[in-house]
């Protein structure tokens, strides 16, 4: 296979911040500690967007100080603003989310997919000039089809993509917001993103609303791509809401992996334990299909 | 891709064997009149298994000739009394069921591998003398894995199919029946029963367990199999139950089936609500991925 397979786990950012239920910061580091004990490295902790807009993570601030060591943690940065606070407390790992459907980025961050990357490209060269080594990702959400525009043409996001890389962007994760890909269009997506952008630059980011999300990592896999964002529980979205859908769960991820004979060196059972307090915080049982068979296989 | 791609519906049955609460045969009935009206053709109705080990199917005989017309049904046949019982409904196609090991054949039939494979030559035999039209399927369950003798071999798998080849099945139905499998494995598998057996001869009953299911399905499909079992509402084995696990919801595989392009003639929104009534009396919510979306899909 090559080189190694990469998980982005972003429970703590994309999994939590659409949940109405407060979690206390204390709980969201217990949650980052325990997916670090499970074995994932890569962590999205936060986002650094205004308080107003999500209250759920407008403990930024406070939570970045106290991550533990031993993880690599990105936060999620929507403009100037955000990029301060994020760099006042020393993050060096930034993502910056747009899509590929102006629908749906004014709808979520009130800008054209244009002006998107025109506040993009001052974030990044400001975080550039503050930290030359510093790391970005670049989301391209909505890469299949858009809640409220309908179906995506791929050359779009082969479009916003390059653009990304333009501004500077070390890594595109290109997503299915709303969970409705099947192989045979990511199998078309990453031949045409591949033909532009090196694969060790690309990552994927699906949802599982429909059951397709390891399908579609397959085919990812089979083309090349390996890195992949996935969230524990698969916290994020609520499934039971038109057009959000649940993330790809990382349970469910780790174990094709392993399955498939790729080390991941993560910790299944760890790993199923992890969101558990998260979740009864939350309301809600264990619903991932690795999860809740790792979690009824112990004795 | 040539050849119709066949999905034969195995809730009504597979679906609700293990179930401890009671269905009514007109509730079943109903059921599966939605599943036809949803543009099911291919339904495995019942078992004719005595009503002492499995006495939610004890009403076959009073359920079979209520069967609403338009249906290719199918029913479970466990040995020559079974039989008789069938053939004197009127049962045209019936299934046998054995695996590929050993330790789950004792555990569930109460018989070794060979011992099934001899009732079951005989029960072939007897049914081809009533009928020389009937059709029949054979399940190889435990295709992967057992549950108490830990990984099978892809060759014992394909000895079993080829012995019910030599008996005379029609059908070779090869389950993942405690849904661990991943494409890998499902490639070699499909390599190795391809080499003995025509293509148009093999099915696949993925069971979902761990989220591998549409991209087994996938991978399957890719070497060229077409068709597949699957339950409505993902009906059947109890996902909190250990080695048990979910059988492949039809829901799921009907969308990635549309949504890849190979028409179906199933509507998948009529087929959502199709085990609505029964999921009630068992007082589960829908939680099928596909289903889900589609039902709150609906305005």
């Amino acid at each position: 296979m090559g080189r190694v397979t990469r998980i982005i786990e972003v429970g703590p950012r994309d999994g939590l911040q659409n949940e109405p239920i407060p979690i206390p910061t204390q709980a969201k580091l217990e949650f980052i500690r325990e997916l670090l004990a499970a074995g994932l490295r890569e962590i999205e902790a936060t986002s650094f967007v205004s308080p107003k807009w999500v209250p759920q993570l407008g403990d930024a601030a406070e939570l970045w100080p106290q991550l533990p060591s031993g993880g690599l943690y990105s936060a999620l940065v929507p403009n100037q603003k955000g990029l301060e606070r994020a760099l006042e407390c020393g993050v060096e790992r930034i993502a910056l989310f747009t899509a590929a459907s102006d629908a749906f980025t004014q709808k979520n961050i009130n800008m054209s997919v244009a002006e998107s990357l025109e506040v993009f490209s001052e974030v990044a060269s400001a975080f550039r000039t503050a930290l030359p080594k510093g790391w970005i990702r670049g989301y391209v959400s909505t890469a299949f089809e858009c809640p409220y525009a309908g179906p995506v043409e791929p050359r779009r996001v082969v479009e916003v993509a390059q653009r990304l890389i333009e501004i500077g962007v070390d890594e595109i994760s290109v997503g299915d917001t709303i969970g409705v890909a099947v192989p045979k269009e990511v199998e078309r997506l990453t031949s045409l993103l591949m033909s532009e952008i090196p694969a060790e630059r690309l990552a994927y980011h699906f949802h599982d609303t429909r059951g397709t999300a390891i399908a579609n990592v397959a085919q990812a896999m089979n083309q090349g791509v390996r890195a992949f964002d996935s969230s524990a529980a698969g916290l994020g979205g609520c499934p039971y809401a038109r057009g959000a859908g649940g993330n790809l769960a990382t349970e469910d991820l780790v174990y094709f992996l392993e399955r498939s004979g790729i080390h991941t060196a993560i910790d299944l059972d760890r790993l199923a334990h992890s969101s558990r307090a998260i979740l009864e915080s939350l309301g809600r049982p264990p619903s991932a299909k690795a999860q809740v068979a790792t979690l009824t296989s112990d004795d």
